[in-house]
């Protein structure tokens, strides 16, 4: 199953922040998101594991007690229920994967 | 867990094309692969549920008894044993994520 990046719409989660769902099945989803420099994802959990990409920008990530600074290709797992949170401290692309597929985002 | 991509040393697949496998956990896996245009990987299939993101370049994907163009944010999803080949029209960074981990991968 292909999904064209182009095709799909970008849901706007607050000013500067926007996800789209891309390639998905079984499993396993694919969710690139987008943050303008300052936005901040609170610390938090979910059940799913996360690893996540970064395609460009910057960002700091707060993970197990610790603050690391991520660019592009670098990358984070987070098991489930592991906290994480994040400050962008340049414009990012990021690519979240997913298993199993986040159900909740489906839903709005 | 994070894992920096300058970190990783990368695995030389066949000339012009490479892997670096990165965050990984659980039942994810993260790897990059770099291929140099006119890099073919043969139609093949895996167990694992796989998702793939095209950070930059251009590939033809066969999928399905399908040719897809592929370009940067777009996207594939590739359930157990389905079989996928791809053909690269230009020099291109993929990220293949994995549900489960590709324990092959781990061995050499």
């Amino acid at each position: 199953m292909v999904i064209r990046n182009a095709d799909v719409k970008k849901k706007d989660l607050f000013p500067g922040a926007s996800r789209k769902i891309l390639a998905r099945g079984g499993k396993l989803m694919v969710v690139e998101v987008r943050f303008a420099a300052g936005s901040v994802v609170d610390a938090h959990t979910h059940p799913h594991e996360q690893a996540s990409y970064v395609v460009s920008g910057k960002l700091a990530l707060t993970m197990e007690g610790r603050e690391e600074i991520l660019g592009p290709g670098d990358t984070f797992y987070a098991g489930p229920n592991v906290s994480h949170g994040v400050r962008f401290l340049e414009d990012s692309v990021v690519v979240d994967t997913f298993t199993p597929q986040r159900e909740d985002f489906l839903q709005g």
